[in-house]
Formats: structure tokens, sequence, C-alpha cells
């Protein structure tokens, strides 16, 4: 007999396999219709066998954050961007001790990241491609002027092995309801065309633009001059990608498996998912604002308030009354942090669990010897 | 050479050994002098090494939430509490499969788990001790009324090898700035009174009273009939049991060691601690809302905003200017999820890194075969 959802403990995520075989395949197809190169951030599964997939779809590399992700990802993958700055000699020498048919990119801001680059990149004899992050309205990375973007990238065409690759940013800040972003899209293509004519101007030439973000990869290719993106979101989705409209509710691959343990308090459920299993993501980008995640089917049953262990469903404005032993499945508002959280992911195609995948990815594969 | 913090890679949680030894002592100390049965929850720390330091300090036993937390702490103790609902077969079969050594308590709050509680306790052959839970106020989980609890409890009677033991609480809600909280601390003596009261009249006799929770363990022995008491956080406190003054600021044990990575952006500095490194986790029953978190030695500087892998810094309100490179030590919101997201802690005296050891309970167990 098939193992089915009505077998596995809880709280577990449950990844629906047809569900997410159509996400990926959709992102594949804007790419070649677009001709943009797809580089899928692996944050969200941090799992080999999807990389794989994204791979096989046309993908030309994957992004990373984490020196442990990039080397999960070098078992299956040789074209790796790290999208995070390399300061300091410990994660600059780990990823340039990456295996030597990785072909290795990373995104940076700062001479400090570009002086460690060059070092690591020396100390392990291997070229080292280089991305110059800019903030075109995130304010979290980047080096808001064009004049810094530009002496930056000269500073690191004046140090081999390190190599000038392109620009990068991240769009994180468009991230309103579809429909509503326009106005924040058009400054971005703003910002983007004068940067590249400043480059232009100064004789530097980036070959990549590295942009994207889940919220924003549909409108890629009205942005100018980009001709990467790297959204990692989009093979799952989540509360806070549905709500925006950048997907529907049934492009929802990934809900955590939950079982109510108690209704002893009036107009609430306990659930066995708390923060240990949802993370206590906020909704970005919206205001409905209300809530760590939603039942599966029923998405006005939220997870109003949270412990460790414990989700509390409120049950204040529906006839729904579930009771203690039944399972739910919460779709999550952050998907990519229920991953972080999370050991092991069961695979099912409607109610039967096809199969299982560890998250290899998670931690930071830390050696340290005292 | 002895390796030190600088060495580290980040983000990393670190713990001064000194700090945890001290807050160890004083609870095993407040017990000792107040006669009260100290019976720590594992949630914060997950690590038998630890537990075994708090049972050679006097501790009658632990308290688990998960049935993985309690098979991982059978390795070193023989009293285990799960303080947590044993709904559905796979939850109470696992735990009633641990090994026959330990005495396995419960607390629950349903006709439900009792059910799947004796159903496993008859599986396995084997006593399982039961306390029923109330609500006192915190409105999680237990029942509300105080007939209900002593028909749970003859429920409990009425089915071996399930034996009741007591009852349980949380005070979860008493979390205000110390000083602050003598009414609650009142209600909350009186809703004890009451209870005992109508259990004595019913002619049924909980033998452990147990409550518990950090901000209220120092107050414990004002509390009438309270036996046990279940902190977790004291062994290694957090901003928010600092902010209350439930601990003092030395006597934070656990930082995350983060670097700085970018400073490109005005008024603010970007660490590698984000939420998969310090948790999303709100200030808790403090007005001082402000921030995920605050850096050892300069508690106005806090986390302002955080991505997955980002933290920011906001210094729009100090002098201080760190370069990039620079590490910093964050004093996390609530401790208890930090040590759930990283996989691995170093013991450190003053700079030295002395040891490291696994959170070996983290994570679920689970064993899926499909």
């Amino acid at each position: 007999m098939p193992l089915t959802i009505a077998d596995l403990e809880t709280p577990v995520p449950v990844v629906d396999l047809d569900r997410l075989a159509r996400n990926l395949d959709r992102a594949a197809a804007y790419a070649t219709a677009h001709d943009l190169a797809l580089r899928p951030h692996i944050k969200t599964h941090k799992a080999p066998r999807i990389a794989s997939k994204q791979l096989e779809r046309g993908a030309v590399g994957v992004t990373c954050a984490t020196p442990f992700e990039a080397e999960v990802m070098s078992t299956v993958c040789d074209d790796i961007l790290v999208a995070y700055p390399p300061v300091g000699m410990a994660r600059a020498n780990r990823l340039a001790s990456l295996p030597d048919t990785v072909k290795l990119t990373v995104a940076l801001d700062s001479l400090t990241a570009i002086d460690d680059a060059a070092a690591a990149g020396r100390n392990a004899d291997r070229p080292i491609s280089v991305y110059v992050e800019l903030d075109l309205g995130m304010h979290r990375v980047g080096v808001p002027r064009v004049e810094q973007a530009i002496a930056l990238a000269r500073a690191v065409c004046e140090r081999p092995p390190l190599e000038f690759a392109g620009i990068a940013f991240y769009p994180g800040h468009v991230r309103d309801a579809v429909g509503s972003q326009a106005a924040k899209l058009e400054q971005l293509d703003a910002a983007l065309r004068d940067t590249l004519q400043a480059f232009d101007r100064a004789g530097v030439h980036p070959t990549v633009v590295s942009g994207g973000s889940t919220p924003t990869m549909w409108n890629t290719h009205e942005l100018t001059g980009v001709t990467e993106f790297r959204p990692g979101t989009y093979v799952y989705n989540d509360r806070t990608t549905a709500a925006i409209g950048a997907c529907d509710w049934d492009d929802c691959a990934l809900t955590v498996l939950a079982t109510v343990v108690s209704t002893a308090v009036p107009g609430q459920a306990v659930i066995d998912a708390g923060t240990k299993a949802l993370g206590r993501e906020p909704m970005r980008g919206t205001d409905s604002a209300e809530g760590f995640g939603c039942v599966l089917g029923r998405h006005d049953v939220v997870v109003k308030g949270m412990s460790e262990e414990h989700g509390i469903l409120d049950l204040s404005s529906t006839d729904w009354h579930p009771q203690v032993g039944e399972k739910v499945r919460v779709i999550p508002n952050h998907v990519c942090i229920v991953v972080h959280l999370n050991d092991v992911i069961a695979g099912i195609r409607g109610d039967t669990v096809e199969t299982t995948w560890p998250v290899s990815a998670r931690g930071r594969g830390y050696v340290i010897e005292t």
C-alpha cells in the first residue's frame, strides 16, 4: 500500500510534484521566449535534485548565497554565482576552494571584498569572475552611485585573477501587487538605463546585467539591458507571492502538513507547526499583513499567533471546526525560511507520498577544530 | 596557537562558557533553596552535554517538546516530560518507544490525546505518567475550566497504563518587566489556589504541580502549590530576558558572531546574520519592540531589518562606524530560535574558542520510507 500524507509525522513540509514541475516549466519557457539567461537562486530549495531539474530545463547555472550552498551545488552544477560579498578570508578561501571544474562568479560592493576575493583567487590559483553590485532602490547591499560602481569595476580589472564580468542588482523593493508595481518598474528601468550609459561613457563594459527576483520575474524582458535573472521562490511560491498576484494560489507547491493538537481554548485551534516549522515571516509588500500563513483551501483561516512548536489558527470568522488529531496543510508566508528550518521534504502527488529528499545545503557545513 | 573567535567563519552562535556555568548554578541554587524540582526545558539548548550539566546540578529530569528531543535526551536522562499533547498515533507510539529505562510523562488537554497516549502505552506495554494541562491565562493550550481538568484527570485514571501524576500550566503570558508583573502573578496565584481547592473537593490529587518559564522563574516559590518549574531560556538568556529585567545583560551567554559585509548604503552596516541565523523574533513583553537583536556592548545599535542572509544594523544614532570585514556579536531577541537555526555551537572563554558541540536535537529525526 503506498504511503499517504495521512501516514506522515507532523509538522513536515510537503511539495506537490505536479505544481513544482509546472513552476519550473513556466520559468524556463519565459527565459527561452525572451532570450534571457535564467540563473535560479537555490536558497529556496537547497537541494541538488531540484537544481538538476532547473539545469535540465536550460538554466545557465545557479545562484547561491553561502559557501556551503556553493559546495553542495558544485556536485551538479559547474557555473555558480555567489551573490553575496566574499568578505573575510575564511569565506573567500572557501569559495576559491570549490572544484576547479566550477566557473565561479561573486557579486560584491566594496574594495575590501575585492581584495579578499583577489587574495583567495591567488591562493587557489583560479580565476574568479566578479559582478559589481548596485543599489537600485532595495537599500540593502550595492553601491548607490554609478561612479562608485565604475571605480570598483576598474579595481577588479587591476587585480587578476579577478575578471570583471558584469553588474548585478536585486529588485527586492519591487514587491507590490502586480498592476500597482508599474511605477517602481519604470524607476528601475530608468536607473538601469542611466547606469549602462555611464558605464559606456567610462569605457567599461559589463557583459552580464544580472537582476531578478520572483515578484518581478515576468517583467525581466522589459528592463533595459538585463541579460540574466535570478528568481528563487518561483519553484515553490508562497502566500506572499500568491497574494501579490505573481502566481496563482494553485501554483503554491510547498505546504506544511500539521496536526491539530488542541482545541481547548475557544475560538482557536492549535497546530503543531509553530516558529520552528513555519518561521515568523510577515507578509511582504501587501496590506494583508495578517498572520504567518493560511490553511490550504481555506485561505481565510490564518495562523494568527505562534510559539516555537505551536501555531494558533484563528477560527473567529469561519464555521469550520477542526478536531484534535485532524491534519491541515499551511501555505507559509515565506517559503525559503520554511525550507531552511527543515531537514527533509516529502514529495507528493495527490495524497500519495512518492519520494523524499534532504535539504542538503541547509546549515553552514562548518568544520571547527579546537 | 589556540583558536580565537577571529578565526571562526560567520555567522556562528558562540556561548560564553563562564556565563553559561553561572546561569546553571544560579537556577540550581534557587531550586535547592526553595525545595523546588527543577525540570529544565531543553528546547533552548537541544544538547545532551548541557542537559548533563543541568542534571549534575540537581535537575530532577528534563522537559522536551518533540519526540526527537526526547529520543536525544534519553541518552543522558531517565526522567523525561514531554510537555506537548501526544496527539496522533505516530507521535504517541514514537514517545512510547523511548528506552524502557526512561520514566515518561506527557502533558495533555484533550480526550483524544488521552486515548492516543493510552493506546501507545498499551502497544509498548509501558506506563505513561500524565499531567493535565490547564490554561491559566496564556490562552495557547490547556483547558480553561477546572471542571474540565478534573474530568480529564479521571479519564486518565480509568485508562491504564496511564497514570495521573499532576497538573501543568505555562505562565508564558507573564512576561512583563520585573516589578510590573506583580498583578499578573497575583492573578496566577489566585487561579492556582482555586484550581487546587477544586481538585481537593473532587478527591483527585495532583502529586506534581508543574509551572515555570524563565521570566517568572525567580517567583516560582511564591506561587501556591507549585512543586516543579520548567524554565528553558535561562541557560543562555537573551535580549528579551535582559530587557524585562529577568537577567542582567552580563548573563546573556549566547551571541551570534557576524561579519560586516557591506557599508555601501549610508547610515547602516550589513552583517551576514539575517533571518536564517537570528530568526525574526520580536521583543516579547516589552515596549522596546525595536529591532531583532542588538550588538553586544552597544545595546543601542539594533538589527533594524533582515533578509535571509543579511542583517541591517541601524547606525543612525551612534558615532560608531564599523568597517567591512569587522566582526560583531549580536544578542538575539529570542535565543531558542537561534539554536534551532544552527547546527553547531562554539564554546568560548574570553576570545578563545575552547570547544564546540552539535545541536543534536535540532530537526525532527523523521524516517520516511516511500
